[in-house]
């Protein structure tokens, strides 16, 4: 049964994502020139020493040329890591176009589930019905996605084995931080064993924490974060409205806070809390229930008993008596202590901390494990603590005379609710481009490198293209106790400007009812509504 | 400090509603023609002893007419009450206009927060200014809101008082449907104490339950739905990208089901409950809990570990045990029995039903409160007492073999998402006329009226325009005890043509994947995108 699509979805599968102008007479009448060489974030040996056939590689940029006239067609596979981002679809289509442009004897191959579909041989050869039935939509429905990355010897031999026996000229791998630290492995694995095959990365990730060095923001953030600023706006309309509860929202993003710190700048809600912030100045759950607290006491003196407080989902780590606690029961975890057992044996500091904790909290770090048997951070229901904690906070102020209001509050998690949303005409044109640039480092047989594409402030046409060594973002972290080469994630800089904005009006935001109402994502209708990129972007490129 | 306003509420503000034909040129070419007398929904004789100078009057239908030539100024007073919905302001800034098309000297009085505002005489005359920051925008912060009723004769009193000082021709009372029995209470009382003050309705409730008899649609609905249709279809693209978690979503709307109702005809998923359906078949919570096993059952059994069901949120006290289980707490608490021993006085029956239920949800039947000490249903999490039954149903069907699958689920609440978004083309639209209609019905001293504006899967210029009396919407219900004449809520009809739809295709979504993805609602583009109305209204008018 052909399913039924939607008036929007029909209309978005028309829509033709505008690319920047070096791409206007196709990929082929494009020229490829070398910047410098690169080095590593830090940590220049190591990583040499790991990937010796990809540091050092010069930064890459395209340019309009004459049309490259000897042309093969290319044969490329593509593959999803890891969770979904609006505009994966569109990295695909943008590509399958390109290498169609490049020459019509092209094919491109869609590895099945992520990473898992190289190594199992899980493939299937796009065709364009497919394709043009997944312009501009959201989803990785199209070859699907997973979380397994490509680490075995036998793994890799298996990869290489089944990049050549499908002959392949480039595999693109569209991921984020681990994803793409995972393409240079295997890019480096391929050279050292004679294999051709080309790997390129391209930066996904709706938390915005894969940047710098060249990226200037990974795909899927700028519409994840409107349709999380979307929903905000419309809690603190009827915030405001109501006039009867302060509503908690906690928000995707747990290594970094880059999603509420966007959200909290396009939305301006009474509270942001920034979990950068919260480890740089080592704040207690205590201090944290205090200031929100205060805020709410201040706010109902002036008659205001409601207001909006922004929640990061991985705040609760920051908070470092609560991150000792967790460390503390995943160590006894690992030790084989049985849950039940649990609690009696932590160190006074730590049961002191557990025991000051909700009930319902307390059962969440006992009993929710992930896969490997850890305290499930992302389950816990930060939000709701952080309201039973100001609610105590509240009463004890109302029993000396401090506070005379009613606290009625109400909790929200966004997160499913954006990463498969329909793309932004931002991410649709961006993912494009990506693509694109994609199936040109594949055709000029750049391995190693990440997609870059800039300039990403002004308007589509204006973009650059080119790329970057994969190594260049590199440094050495410890992983798994061992001290290996990675992708640093981008977290929130607190000298940075878009944090330096907020620290800046949030005083303002506090008191007042600043709030800004950002609407639904529109696809159509006046360019100040369609292309408006977020405040993130604008700010770190100087335009906010 | 102005308030910043974002580039979609800029461009809303400039947004003209298309006004049904019969309106083009101004309210003051209309004629107002009468059509038959009516009746109650039933209760005749109660409800004309109650409301004699109301009940009986003719429907009414504005129609296209010579311009009525001596007019005088109106002043008029408008009052919102209850829950916010989209579309609020506009039914002020419709009245607004028409009311200065009728006579330039006319003048608008807001009453603030609430019905309180009339008896409090808490209000003030709005402005061209602050009319033309509020059109199309969401929300209800330009005058408040509030759930007062005026009930008793001191109120009745206070409020004849103050529309008698400000001299008001007409008071329109945008609300639901105890808003709207509130507004017939209010014009008797006045026909009686001979203040001519014109009291007339406006038919708000996002719930949609406040319908026939004239009315198609309350306003608000269609926003709504939109917006929590716009997110249910990102979570199913989610759920079907991600292929890991079913997502239970429970959606507002507490007495009727029309909401979940609207969402599975728009967005397809694979479970809907519908409340009206569970009270018929009278379905116990293990029945649903079967029911929902068994879906996940099968669907794993055919590789798709994943789904989504919609709850809707008054489900729980539709569950007959739970009901009788939730009518006993209330009544022990009445008699006074403390919250801790109240467990221990419960029937057997109803202890056996408790006893079965999680710890979390005991809690919130035995400690959350409403105002009126009643069990707070609406702070249950239905959702999560359902993905916890479902659980360990499925365990126990795979102790015996039955199931053999990993039921991974997260659980999601839409409501305060979508009460206060931007009206849809359609609700700003619809309520820009339901405005206008009330400023006629006030021109013409037509009391007891609620304003109707029908034809509503046409596109708005062959919308018509009338009124019908707030008696013939009306029947005796018990309320508090004793007989209290009503405007009866609209349920689901199971015979109605949109629960057929539903049923008629429910077991194809369940183990397909039917999904459709609406996507956010769009302000400008192709009318296929911007003017679809609600799946309800296209097949409760025969064009579905």
């Amino acid at each position: 049964m052909e399913r039924t699509i939607s008036p929007l979805e029909r209309a978005r599968l028309n829509y033709r994502p505008v690319p920047p102008r070096v791409f206007e007479s196709g990929i082929a009448a494009v020229t490829l020139s070398e910047g410098k060489g690169t080095n590593s974030r830090s940590d220049d040996e190591v990583i040499r020493a790991t990937f010796p056939d990809l540091f050092g590689a010069p930064s890459i940029r395209f340019e309009a040329g004459p049309e490259v006239v000897s042309r093969q067609p290319l044969t490329v596979g593509v593959v999803l890591s890891g969770g979904q981002a609006p505009g994966g679809h569109n990295v695909i289509t943008g590509l399958y176009d390109a290498l169609a442009g490049w020459h019509q004897d092209s094919s491109l191959v869609g590895f099945l589930a992520g990473p898992r579909g190289i190594f199992e041989a899980n493939h299937r050869e796009l065709t364009a019905t497919e394709i043009d039935a997944h312009r501009n939509t959201g989803g990785f429905d199209l070859i699907g996605s997973g979380r397994d990355k490509v680490e075995t010897s036998a793994q890799l031999a298996a990869c290489r084995e089944t990049c050549s026996r499908l002959g392949l000229d480039g595999l693109v791998v569209i991921g984020g931080d681990d994803s793409n630290t995972n393409a240079a492995v295997l890019a480096q694995y391929f050279v050292t064993h004679g294999q051709p095959t080309v790997v390129v990365g391209a930066p996904k990730t709706i938390d915005g924490d894969l940047k710098g060095g060249g990226i200037e923001a990974s795909f899927g953030f700028d519409t994840a974060t409107k349709v999380y600023g979307e929903l905000i706006g419309n809690i603190e309309r009827d915030a405001r409205s109501a006039k009867k509860y302060w509503h908690f929202i906690k928000l995707m993003g747990r290594s970094a806070s880059h999603v509420t710190l966007e959200c909290a700048l396009s939305t301006r809600p009474n509270i942001a809390l920034i979990g950068e912030e919260v480890r740089a100045r080592q704040w207690t759950l205590a201090q944290l229930t205090d200031h929100i607290a205060a805020v709410v006491r201040d706010r109902a003196a002036a008659g205001r008993s409601y207001g909006v407080c922004l929640v990061p989902e991985g705040l609760i780590e920051f908070l470092p008596e609560i991150g000792s606690l967790i460390k503390e029961i995943n160590r006894l975890l690992a030790e084989g202590i049985e849950e039940s057992s649990l609690a009696g044996r932590l160190t006074p500091a730590c049961a002191a901390v557990f025991a000051g904790l909700p009930e319902r909290i307390q059962d969440q770090l006992l009993l929710d494990r992930d896969s490997h048997g850890n305290v499930q951070v992302s389950r816990i229901d930060t939000e709701a603590l952080l309201i039973e904690t100001v609610r105590r906070r509240l009463s004890a102020w109302s029993a000396t005379g401090d506070y005379g209001g009613k606290f009625q509050a109400q909790h929200h998690f966004f997160g499913y609710e954006g990463r498969c949303a329909t793309p932004s005409n931002f991410d649709a044109n961006y993912t494009s481009a990506l693509g694109q640039v994609a199936a040109l480092l594949v055709a000029h047989g750049r391995t190693g490198y990440v997609c870059c594409v800039g300039g990403l402030a002004a308007p589509p046409g204006d973009w650059t293209a080119g790329g970057i060594p994969l190594t260049s973002l590199m440094r050495m972290e410890t992983r798994k106790g061992r001290p290996t080469p990675v992708i640093a994630k981008a977290l929130v800089d607190l000298d940075g400007a878009p944090f330096k904005q907020f620290a800046r009006y949030r005083e303002v935001w506090k008191n007042e009812d600043a709030y800004v109402y950002p609407g639904p994502i529109q696809y159509f209708g006046p360019e100040e509504v369609t292309a408006r990129t977020t405040e993130t972007l604008q700010l770190e490129s100087g335009e906010g």
